[in-house]
């Protein structure tokens, strides 16, 4: 088998075997295909596409690339649940305590990447004490003892996915439909849940700026993880504005303590609930989705997932009294507020510019090595549809220096567009396939 | 400029700026933009194609990127001739002292290629003596002097499309219009000739297989040449046959002798004058295409091409008795007749097939090293059209092992098709484009 055939095949529109896809990338992580043959290949995808068949084998390759995670030592379902990337996106604080809560148990291994905030694992650490590097040992065991456990990712997930998107990242190769699923369904199925539910966001602020594409990616992730033995779902969520109203660490984690409280923003309790069903129904916890959903309403309104969430902190070694009493936070120095400049409704938001601003502010990371502050961010006081006098205060930005605060401002508000003319604005939850 | 955005452009189908052209291809050749980028350029250039404006704006690049030749300093409009590259081709053999009789000054820099057969420098070095390691004085003094000379390429001539070549080669980027016609052309403009014809072979031993391609690309490299001010002219020449009977280094300058004695055959007589014609037309030389082939003719009958190749020999220190008395070159010692395995018409051959039987018996170099057996080849009795009885001869294999025979044999047989039908040949020349 020659790479030399494999891309000619490509550029020609024909499938590859699965034989052949096993040799591209196992050659790839090996180092035995270069970089050149490599981004000649992934050009062709991007220009002739992959068939199913092709993009299931190209995961399954991908996966199988490193160690695949057994969660067996694990009692019952494990159910996971998978973001691609929003701004203001805190579900996982909320939607894993209530299916815990239920008794679905959640062993997540998180990576830090890189954005507009930090990461699930950075905004855990935002709890004085928290420990995110468990041996896999204690992160097992804390599973069966309390059904819930969140560490930092040292196992080898999918190397030939972080070789390949590393490579499409500098060849303009990224935005093709299979080769995205492909890498985010690799990374799952590396993970070991039996049940996948894909939070697959739309608009401004994500990755797939239509409903559409969204809706596609989200039906080719479902199937390329039913077709990998794995039950899986997808939910599509809008992100034309950021979700709930909170962006960056410690302010997230306010927000999704609040959710857990009872009285979090309508989105983030929508959102959280359809995705904490489906990991329901994938469970065989709830019969129905919308068994699920009031399942998981339930265990908000009972305190179960808040006293799940309480007791997770504290497993991990972090100070639940914070959950407690959300003021012990520290909060940044700086608090600047943005006034409107016109009357008018809020019509559409940049979010991918939102998100921008509250990197600018210290919320997250450009580079790995990046120091993250975890008090900055920014509150959004407003919602697309909402109604603005000139001058009032539509957000507050969390920083440590007035410059950060001016420069974030500056990208803030060309982002958010006023209109004269009343605004109907989306549902939070757009499409659910299963 | 970043060459990920002219990836990202080319690869949503839109044209690049000459500026960003002149860029990637400087960047490259400087080795500051890495191969893995280049190729998926490059594969994106396969998929979407290139403008007109984009292929010259390449072309010209590619030629910039090295030297480009003066030849100012040889008197009169210097014409250049270029063959796609076809099995038994020998008419530049025939055609530099055609056109120099007539006074059209030919300055020929050559390289010493891959393939079935050597260049015209290996050619030529077939008679004992001849130097074609020439100073440039020397080259451009000949020149003046008798209007003919041929030497080894020294300049380094557009080492942009040496390296995007050597690339190409690797990763199944080779067969786009652009791609093609680019790399030739840069070469050619670099090679500093005011007057271009080119030979573009179509047809089983050549790289475009049908007519239409090979119209298409003569078509584009006709207008290259004339966008960067060269006159241009293409003809296209038919290769689903070998050029003439002889296949091999001395047999292909003994074939040439022939046709300058006026006893060549008549695919070599025509394809010769046909392009010698272009380039009496291109040089001012003769007022008509057909003008010009009389006047090609004209120098076979009165011998005058003949005497000018003579001289030409003798002023590179060539041994010019071995023109006027061919049986004096070295002959194989082992001469393999292959005889026909059925009756019937010549109704189809494979030429690359044949050129890799000459390859076998030592003819052509398949890398760079290897060493060039001047005697060996074949000598075809057949051509398309003619009828044959079961065992006669219908080629003569040169080598200098019985085994190469045998495995040229093997080779050769299965690409010559025997029919029950009588067939129609092609005529030789297919198209002439200025």
């Amino acid at each position: 088998m020659r790479m030399y055939d494999c891309i000619s095949k490509k550029k020609s529109g024909f499938a590859l075997s699965k034989e052949e896809i096993k040799f591209l990338v196992d050659g790839y992580t090996l180092g035995e295909i270069p970089d050149y043959q490599m981004s000649a290949f992934l050009m062709a995808v991007c220009l002739k596409g992959m068939t199913e068949e092709e993009t299931l084998s190209l995961t399954m390759a991908m996966a199988e690339s490193g160690d695949i995670l057994d969660l067996s030592a694990i009692h019952g379902c494990k159910a996971d649940k998978h973001s691609t990337g929003g701004v203001g996106d805190k579900t996982t604080l909320v939607v894993a305590p209530m299916v815990a809560a239920l008794k679905v148990p959640v062993a997540k291994m998180s990576g830090r990447g890189l954005g507009h905030t930090g990461g699930t694992i950075d905004k855990l650490e935002s709890f004085p004490g928290f420990r995110t590097a468990l041996t896999q040992e204690e992160f097992f065991s804390q599973v069966n003892r309390i059904g819930l456990a969140v560490m930092a990712q040292t196992a080898n997930l999918a190397p030939a996915d972080k070789k390949i998107y590393a490579l499409r990242d500098v060849t303009a190769t990224v935005d093709s439909m299979p080769l995205i699923a492909s890498s985010i369904m690799s990374k799952k199925l590396a993970a070991g849940a039996s049940v996948i539910v894909l939070d697959v966001k739309s608009g401004s602020g994500a990755f797939m700026k239509t409903l559409e594409d969204s809706v596609a990616l989200a039906k080719q992730m479902v199937d390329l993880g039913n077709g990998a033995g794995r039950k899986t779902y997808a939910v599509v969520t809008d992100m034309n504005q950021p979700l709930g109203n909170n962006i960056g660490n410690i302010l997230e984690v306010k927000e999704a303590i609040d959710a857990l409280n009872g009285c979090g923003p309508e989105d983030l309790m929508d959102a959280s609930c359809t995705l904490a069903a489906q990991m329901l129904v994938g469970a065989g916890k709830a019969a129905s989705f919308d068994e699920g959903y009031q399942m998981a309403e339930g265990t908000i309104k009972d305190g179960s997932a808040f006293e799940k969430f309480c007791e997770f902190i504290e497993a991990q070694g972090g100070d639940a009294a914070y959950a407690r009493e959300p003021q012990k936070f520290p909060t940044a120095p700086i608090k600047f507020p943005v006034k409107a400049s016109a009357s008018g409704y809020i019509s559409s938001m940049d979010t991918e510019q939102i998100g921008l601003a509250s990197l600018v502010l210290g919320a997250g990371r450009e580079k790995k090595e990046d120091k993250i502050d975890p008090a900055a961010g920014i509150q959004m006081c407003i919602k697309i549809g909402d109604f603005v006098e000139a001058g009032q205060i539509i957000a507050v930005l969390y920083t440590s220096e007035e410059k950060k605060a001016v420069a974030a401002r500056d990208r803030l508000l060309p982002a958010i567009t006023i209109s004269k003319e009343q605004v109907v604005p989306a549902k939070h939850v757009l499409a659910i396939l299963e």
